[in-house]
């Protein structure tokens, strides 16, 4: 088939990650090497915002030089968002806003970057797309560092947070093994619904360096039985390390943040908000005694690029790379995913995933890989994630300190690339 | 002069830095160049409490590979202690015990390595083995990464912390900005009484990427004011980025962190500790109604080796070995300290600070290296720290993990270096 001619378009949605614009990058170098099928790059300023606003960058006058610093640029250099389209069958304001921008600016490929919800919109647009016979490759490329998505191996992103938590608790191992003084540490990861990134501490005990206690949001949390537990760890040694999801909850459903926050108020008479590991190192001081501290991985977990996963960033470019290459071919409506071989060493292979069987739904971390006594996982999860937080992170440092990428930002329609990147709408 | 025979020993003390076990390398690599003066090389197991116990390592015994690994390695690897030797006219019973062992196992040089208590330990054992007329030499190696040490430009552990700090900030920088939804972000850092490691957060304003307020424990703190402060930068852009040390006190001398903890109570009813960020994140959720995050870097600003400076790790190995050096020379009682030039670019240069000179002092942050507003630092400050966080960290990975040295930590007296290492006690 002759290709698509015409611009394209991409975007960033959601939480940040350490290699969300890794993706940005294999996104806009592969476009930018097909300037005779597309002659113009576009980045949304803010996601789908940036489009319902006609505020778009001009990706073709970037230097390429500092589209290549993006591999070690963590969060989203576009700005995000977390708009949420409405139907188009109740409302379809929004998408005849987008349709005109697309004309406007001659977008045929849309370019979508972000989890469930970003592969909803992408799967909305695309559909409306469609049925208003308007020609235009969408596709939607991976990102979380939650790893909840549908029809994926793994997420972008995941595996750099991974390999930031195993290192940071496997440091803060040797600290407090140091000590003749028992003390407890528990570490809270992000994770709401799905216990990868918590489970994800457990890579440190491949080098010995692990936590003792791993609590997921997949099992009912109990206070009582964690007290219990690290009161055994205790009786045998010196420090008992503990991480837990931020999305534990009690057998009554409540996380165990909620309690916190509706419970608690501050020394100025104000309410308190998360911390779950605070709370947690608490009720072990007050229980066992012993010296804690309680460690919220918080943001770091999600931007610490200096930590980040070989493996991830290379897997995060290639989807967006592979992506371009795709659309160019002819596909549309489908995210870009990745498998890895049932047998034999890992591989990650590039599959396309339609759209609207990603969008909305979340992948579970399976309960068969927690332990029966349900605080811990199974060597099958560390066989899954290992690979994943494999190879050095790509930063480049100036001076002691992290150089990220450093876009001109042109706005669009105003760049260099005007003349070429505009054609008449249709 | 002819050089003293006999043996070395090594004690590390007080909290773990990333770099104290360079220092230790420093030590031990150098000292087992020396055969013919220095046959054996031990380690204190926890410190001084090693000594008292006759609880040694025999370092000779160790594969020079895993030493090399040292440099990459956080925490004390021989264990560290807070023991506090009683003043020796008042109770001279522990130094007798130590006299009786370094007797036994003929060491006439004595290592420790740490901060102000232990240059106080240091000192004293200097200067009862002098009128005991046991012959050995006593060196001090600074540590803390809270660079309060008199007597030195700076301290080892504090570059690496320093480095942590301003990269991470740097990086939650990047991830608050790609928002267009307020946001407000409280970084809490080490520091009782001194302001170093949060002045450091200002070193991520470097790249443009710094905290817009920063609050030192040498200002007396008004929530009031960072209130105002905070709105006064949110009337001008989406985020407001506040780094505070854990040492910041109201005006009528409390500790914020001790208000959070005398007034607040966790879910199941218990006291809650520390967490200053959390609780100055709640307050300007409240005052200004926006989204907060309270990240407290704890136990990870001084463990975190993976973003050690290399630099920091240089110079603590090179305190270590040119205190060996040192010592054959005949140097006693003292530290081996650290200064630069007055001008020109930074070069460290090894001095001996008198160990009593140093002992239960305290280097303060130059009141006027805080600006007039009180809520940030100077250039003069930036200059100082700057050249601390330059230079890559030394840690080996091995399939995405640290690799930290593994030491055989074979028990004095039972090692393979046993003959070589016991000569008869005089």
């Amino acid at each position: 088939m002759t290709p698509l001619k015409g611009n394209l378009i991409f975007g960033q949605s959601g939480g940040p990650t350490s290699v969300i614009n890794a993706s940005a990058a294999g996104v806009f170098l592969e476009a930018l090497d097909h300037p005779d099928i597309i002659p113009g790059v576009f980045g949304m300023h803010h996601g789908i915002e940036g489009v319902l606003k006609d505020d778009l960058f001009d990706i073709s006058g970037e230097d390429r030089r500092e589209l290549d610093f993006l591999c070690g640029t963590p969060s989203s250099i576009l700005g995000t968002c977390r708009y949420k389209l409405a139907n188009p069958d109740a409302d379809d304001g929004d998408y005849e806003k987008i349709l005109a921008i697309l004309r406007k600016y001659d977008i045929r490929y849309f370019f979508y970057n972000g989890g469930n919800d970003s592969m909803d919109t992408c799967s909305k647009v695309s559909r409306y797309l469609q049925s208003n016979h308007y020609d235009c490759r969408v596709i939607g490329i991976p990102k979380t560092v939650d790893n909840d998505l549908f029809g994926t191996d793994h997420c972008p992103g995941y595996g750099s947070s991974a390999r930031y938590i195993a290192t940071s608790i496997a440091e803060v191992w040797q600290d407090t093994h140091s000590y003749t003084t028992p003390m407890a540490v528990v570490f809270e990861c992000m994770g709401r619904h799905a216990g990868w990134l918590a489970g994800a501490s457990a890579l440190a005990g491949v080098i010995g360096c692990g936590p003792d206690l791993l609590y997921l949001p997949e099992v009912p949390f109990d206070p009582d039985r964690m007290v219990r537990d690290a009161r055994k760890i205790l009786g045998q040694k010196n420090v008992v390390l503990i991480s837990v999801s931020e999305g534990i909850m009690t057998a009554d459903g409540r996380l165990v943040a909620e309690q916190l926050s509706s419970r608690r108020a501050d020394a100025f008479g104000h309410k308190q908000l998360g911390g779950t590991a605070a709370l947690l190192a608490d009720l072990l001081a007050s229980e066992l005694g012993v010296k804690v501290r309680g460690i919220e991985f918080s943001l770091l977990q999600r931007s610490a690029a200096h930590c980040a996963s070989g493996i991830d960033i290379e897997e995060a470019f290639l989807a967006g790379r592979t992506g371009v290459k795709a659309a160019i071919s002819g596909a549309s409506g489908v995210m870009m995913g990745y498998a890895r071989p049932d047998q034999g060493p890992y591989r990650c292979d590039i599959i396309h995933v339609p759209l609207d069987v990603v969008a909305n739904r979340e992948k579970n971390f399976p309960l068969e890989w927690i332990n029966k006594e349900g605080n811990g996982v199974t060597r099958d999860f560390i066989d899954y994630a290992f690979p994943l937080i494999q190879g050095e992170p790509h930063q480049v440092h100036e001076q002691g300190l992290p150089r990220f990428a450093r876009l001109k930002k042109i706005p669009a329609g105003q760049g260099i690339q005007k003349e070429k990147t505009l054609s008449p709408s249709k």
